[in-house]
């Protein structure tokens, strides 16, 4: 929701189509196509738009570097009952968060539980969209990825962990599912980036200059903090928790040894490591009982007291809220990935999804 | 390390047989003594001593009023590959948990992962102490729980969750594992009760008056804020990760409907909820690869930049820094403990573990 100002609105079905067809005509194939679309349109479509449609140029450019590979073989290179580690072969890393969620959840429905550990990967864009397409099942999905670090530890001075978020969905008998989608940072950079442009100073323990002392100009920042400021313990503890499940339970690239997200080498693939997993509640309870609770505890959430002028919120409802308003408005497009996409357009033939 | 003031120092494995005597005086069977006693020792061996011996005489009270069982039946409610619901039957809330841990250990064993929620259970003391019982066996050990509420949610102004808590231990080869174990809430109440006693203000945004206005003075505070400070809606959505998982899915009831702990019901079971997971590495990567990425990952940790004057430590360090010191120096108990261990000895004639 940063890049609303100055923006174009675009009809999502129109950016949807055009994105896929952008990436099949730089010769990606479908399923890398489809994937790196529905997590990107994920972003667009509930106002995170810092995974949203803006990074299609991002894509493109790594795609025909080599970076990410077009046409990838994602297969297991290990595989036991419930689990398993898929070999992404610097696919995009949506499509290898797909597949590796699409395997995680056919475990769940033979063991009640299934996990998959991912490794040479690549930005794979909101983790809320591959949580989601496990609750769009019917399961419970949790999504972690690590990326190139931006995020100290607590009491550190050194660009330590990736933004390493944590998201999970729960199914919601009635209406979309309770969405939790995190990053383990306590503001995501380009909420610094935002606040530069606005020229504003950025809230108290958030970012550091070089030495990890916080700084409240964001032309300063250096690296972000770890979630919970004093606490920051907890929040650099929970990033780690993501490190070991998603590089370390993978065999891929531990954050601080991740080459950079915005080059210059973008022939090289980059080795993210991912971690998806999915439960079957059935497999616990009956899906009355499991419904019956969590329509108690949303219900009694979203009643319950607030302070004053304030209204308590479930994870997702505000992102559920702003894909109903850009159902009606539209998708904003920021004023770089408009020309960025012209470029696109004109390159590769395909007819922009706005006048 | 809160109590260490005015405290008497006792060795551990006097402490450890009292607490089992006692257990077994006041007639609880042999594997509630010893799981009761070995999650309370988890907590006082490691510094965690809201969380270790001073429970001994709440437990007492609890088991001989018949909140807890002295003598549960923990059985399956459900069980499906992988997974499983336990009800615990009111049992000791570590028991349950200690149970259930060592199923999701035998079915990640097959599985190569195992999950069990837990309902009906009590207080089960320290989280990390059941994530610690999989990482001992070279297992990934996660362990939630929920508790009658303390915590607000972002912009609320109620009681809603507990501190639930969420820990999780990772073996690390040659030495004791990474151990993170942290509530969801900014600080724990014993925390504001220490800064009360200390006469101390207590940090911003960790506990609000009834209103959910941040208070300094710890005795204006009527509830905890969730991790995050301003951004408190990550910690309230980690918090209601760990009740959906706890409650919900073991059908367990929500922290808003349970009874509290302090009393002064100390007959009626209050259903608490739980839910762990053993995840086998080697069904992932080989173990070598396993412990080479655990070993690269903690060194870099240790040995990164920090602020001037600090040390960066992995999660874990600082308990097991001090396990060793209190393995010299014996363990504090604080002057209201001594006098609950006094009375406890005389009424079952179990001898003090103390001069």
């Amino acid at each position: 929701m940063t890049d609303q100002v100055n923006s174009t609105r675009v009809d999502a079905a129109a950016l949807d189509a055009f994105c896929r067809a952008i990436f099949v005509g730089c010769g990606a194939d479908e399923a890398t196509a489809n994937a790196a679309t529905d997590a990107m349109m994920h972003g667009s479509r509930h106002g995170i738009d810092s995974h949203g449609v803006r990074l299609l140029d991002h894509y493109v450019t790594a795609l025909e570097g080599g970076r990410i590979k077009k046409q990838p073989v994602i297969r297991f290179a290990a595989q036991l009952g419930a689990v398993g580690t898929l070999d992404a072969d610097a696919a995009h890393g949506a499509l290898a968060a797909y597949e590796g969620m699409h395997h995680a959840m056919e475990f769940a429905g033979k063991f009640g539980i299934g996990a998959v550990a991912i490794r040479n990967s690549s930005h794979f864009g909101p983790a809320g969209a591959f949580a989601t397409e496990a609750a769009k099942a019917g399961f419970i999905g949790l999504a972690f990825c690590n990326s190139d670090s931006f995020v100290r530890l607590h009491d550190g001075a050194m660009r330590f962990h990736g933004t390493n978020p944590i998201s999970c969905a729960v199914p919601l008998a009635g209406e979309r599912p309770w969405l939790l989608d995190m990053a383990t940072s306590a503001i995501p950079y380009n909420r610094v980036q935002l606040y530069k442009s606005l020229g504003l100073s950025l809230p108290d323990g958030t970012a550091s200059d070089s030495r990890g002392i916080d700084v409240a100009d964001p032309a300063l920042a250096d690296m972000l903090a770890p979630l919970g400021a004093a606490f920051g313990f907890k929040g650099a503890g929970l990033a780690g928790l993501v490190e070991i499940f998603s590089a370390v339970l993978s065999g891929a690239t531990l954050s601080f040894d991740i080459a950079p997200m915005p080059g210059p080498d973008f022939s090289t693939p980059r080795d993210l490591g991912a971690f998806v997993m999915a439960i079957n509640p059935e497999a616990f309870i009956s899906r009355t009982d499991f419904d019956d609770g969590m329509r108690r505890y949303v219900d009694t959430l979203r009643n319950s007291p607030a302070r004053e002028g304030q209204k308590v919120l479930a994870p997702g409802d505000r992102e559920w809220a702003e894909a109903d308003l850009r159902a009606i408005k539209g998708i904003p497009i920021d004023p770089v990935t408009e020309q960025s996409f012209r470029t696109l357009s004109g390159r590769f033939g395909v007819g922009l999804p706005f006048a």
